[in-house]
């Protein structure tokens, strides 16, 4: 992403509501929160991801002069507003949970305080990105919990919203724990191992199956995966049998098949055993083919001989929640002073919680964590912070963790939560605990709030 | 897009296939069909979209330095196939339906003829791109349905997956019926109006509701449209109307509230009954949050006096079906001779059909669609082909329409259905005949295979 080119990414009323700070709050401060409201009710956890394109894009935000070339055109923006625009350089502060973490339902993920204008501008960005990012490392977390240490690859790029979602779900997943992704150029940005077979209309281009997989063989004899459903996926075993013997009579070995249809669970055995008895014990089993946490969860149970689970659409459009109930509230601004006044949100059923805030994650005597709680910064809490300083004035005051070590501590941080909550079938509620502090804060602020109503 | 900037937004299979091909059947040709299996429950039909970025990928795909070096860095691609792709153009045929056409289960879409290791590579972009612009459009066109002539404007930025999604969107709306969007980007790029009205936050950093509302409209004396809702309601009606009226003495008109929490239908009745017995008939009413096709058929029903839909997240992610279970499957390949031979897959539930087809629409007397034909291109069948000859050996032969120009076909195309089809609650399975020539060649294919699996 080279600057300038995503600064128009941003719902229109950004920019209105922007002119209006320019005119009359060029120099009020606020602090926004980006949280999710109510976590989904087939989730009992969120996997924070998207942070370092947030951390990018704030950084390198910019309206070159295309941009403001067709903001003028629009006929609504003053000039000394674009002027504005044209120097444009996010210099507030950012504290936002590392990559990976495991979060709630109330808890800023991400953290703004800057020039209140600034801090409004950034908000389509942000998200749409941690939306997408988090909804789908939630959801891929949930299918490694599944698999039970079995591997796990990203398939999803055919039916995935687009190229944006086919590169960050690949990222995403990775981050949650896959094992790899089909998607090449993910693997080439992120690093990320990539993974793959044939396809049906590779088998069927050849005359006959044994054919299809004589000639994938010779060309890859110790990477082929062998598909074996196109017709008849007996039948495509017993080929595939002919094919690993083939090459083991030349050195070489078969990596496994793929059953993509039909009763996985049934063609699993029939293939392990049909393997076994042809001495060819280290010949894999891959099933794909509308596979989530669920199904996975069932044929681990039942003990079904499979090996790897190619993960698709269900993961990469988050099927059974493809949006996360995402906001981004203001939660103080400064008054004529220059001092930041706590503010809330209090339409029924949207309220929101005020001031600046900290989430502190809580540990039992086991060293299990056991609850976090929401507090206003200033408060003494003891537990582990979770919002780091990021970005100050503007500038990275942080190392972001490469994607891999990012992944090893988000299995690491959810390895110390109670099993509960890693649970595929029943919803667990985590406690997030709100402190005396942004209790006091809340009702101090609703009273206020009832009395103006009452004599406004 | 820049050439090559996509070329390895591909599963990886598609390119240790391609390895394949291009040592075993370089000169091999084959017909793909791109379409959709089965149409969502909660869907009646489809809509194109995708189709010029299809094009445009295909057009300019090239493998540019940067993705040959890290092709080769994998170790698993051949000199001379990495010579290949270092060379690689689309020199093949494609048929597909025009932008905003209407289509239904097992129509292709978009048929390719071309070296086989060509047709293959593509198809990872080909899916991607049109199972989001068609799974978008084809929702998004249910809620213009359902909005009986109102306006609808696209808010589902933040919430897309992603931000080509969030392009995308914007586009596959408008070109279904939608009156405008809140993504700049997407208005610069696709031309499309401009929607926006101002967030909570921006209320919230004002003292009171009346301050932040005059502020707004000082700065928009002609274009405010004002958010009622963060702290009650009604009391931000009666807000508004101040504003409206100190607006009107200046000669300027407030173009209208909008409503984003609470009972809609009830404010909206609140909202309209005091502006006009305040003299304010034209302010108009914006409902915004959540809101669907459902929501809106039933607000539209119960007579809500609302003007306008603000529709986001439901719409933008396609809530009710995030997915499409599109395919890209061969039909034909060529044998030794170079004679095209119909092929078919036939795994469990999975059955595609053979050849090279085209799509005829037909009309009853009085005008309207009755039924659709599935035909090979061979036969002749009167009615209107959908499939229209956009690219041949490499080349374009098709001027793409304007997007308005798209949007004005669809809603043509979709006012000759029947009625039954555009019902939002109720499904209607419109009829796709397979025409006589098709299911001679599925029966002969079907009857081959079960000979070669008895005797094979």
């Amino acid at each position: 992403m080279k600057p300038g080119d995503w600064s128009l990414l941003v719902d229109f009323y950004e920019l209105t509501m922007a002119q209006c700070y320019f005119k009359y709050k060029k120099d009020t401060r606020a602090t926004f929160d980006l949280f999710v409201r109510d976590i989904p009710v087939c989730r009992s956890y969120l996997v924070a991801s998207g942070i370092h394109d947030c951390l990018a894009y704030i950084r390198s935000l910019c309206f070159d002069k295309e941009a403001l070339a067709y903001l003028k055109s629009l006929k609504i923006f003053s000039s000394d507003f674009l002027a504005y625009l044209k120097i444009f350089k996010f210099s507030g502060d950012v504290w936002a949970m590392p990559e990976g973490e495991i979060f709630f339902a109330d808890e800023p993920v991400i953290r703004i305080t800057a020039p209140i204008i600034e801090a409004q501008i950034i908000e389509s960005f942000l998200l749409n990105t941690v939306n997408l990012q988090t909804m789908i490392a939630s959801k891929a977390s949930r299918v490694v919990q599944a698999s039970q240490g079995k591997g796990v690859y990203d398939f999803s790029l055919r039916r995935t919203h687009g190229n944006d979602a086919g590169l960050k779900v690949s990222r995403a997943s990775y981050l949650a724990g896959f094992n790899g992704t089909s998607n090449v150029l993910a693997g080439k940005m992120y690093n990320i191992p990539l993974s793959g077979t044939m396809a049906h209309s590779f088998v069927m281009s050849f005359s006959d199956e044994p054919s299809a997989f004589s000639a994938y063989s010779e060309v890859f004899p110790d990477r082929s995966i062998l598909l074996v459903d196109t017709y008849d996926s007996e039948q495509g075993i017993k080929n595939a049998i002919l094919t690993a013997k083939n090459l083991k009579a030349t050195g070489h070995s078969l990596i496994g098949i793929r059953l993509d249809s039909g009763n996985i669970e049934a063609l699993s055995r029939i293939a392990r055993s049909l393997f076994d008895a042809a001495g060819l014990p280290d010949v894999k089993v891959f099933a794909s083919g509308n596979l989530d946490e669920y199904r996975i969860c069932e044929l681990a149970k039942r003990k079904a001989p499979i090996d790897n689970f190619g993960v698709g659409t269900h993961m990469g459009v988050s099927i059974d929640a493809p949006v996360l109930d995402i906001i981004y509230k203001i939660s103080e601004v400064t008054d004529a002073c220059g001092n930041f006044l706590p503010t809330m949100k209090l339409s029924r059923n949207k309220i929101t919680t005020p001031g600046r805030k900290q989430v502190y994650r809580i540990k039992n005597k086991q060293g299990e964590f056991s609850k976090d709680i929401l507090a206003l910064e200033s408060e003494k809490v003891s537990g582990r912070p979770l919002l780091i300083k990021m970005i100050e004035h503007g500038t990275s005051v942080y190392t972001e963790p490469l994607l891999k070590e990012s992944r090893e501590y988000c299995a690491a941080t959810l390895s110390l939560f109670p099993d509960s909550i890693k649970k595929i079938d029943t919803r667990h509620v985590f406690t997030v605990k709100f402190s005396r502090g942004l209790q006091s804060s809340m009702s101090a602020l609703i009273k206020q709030f009832s009395r103006r109503r009452r004599y406004g």
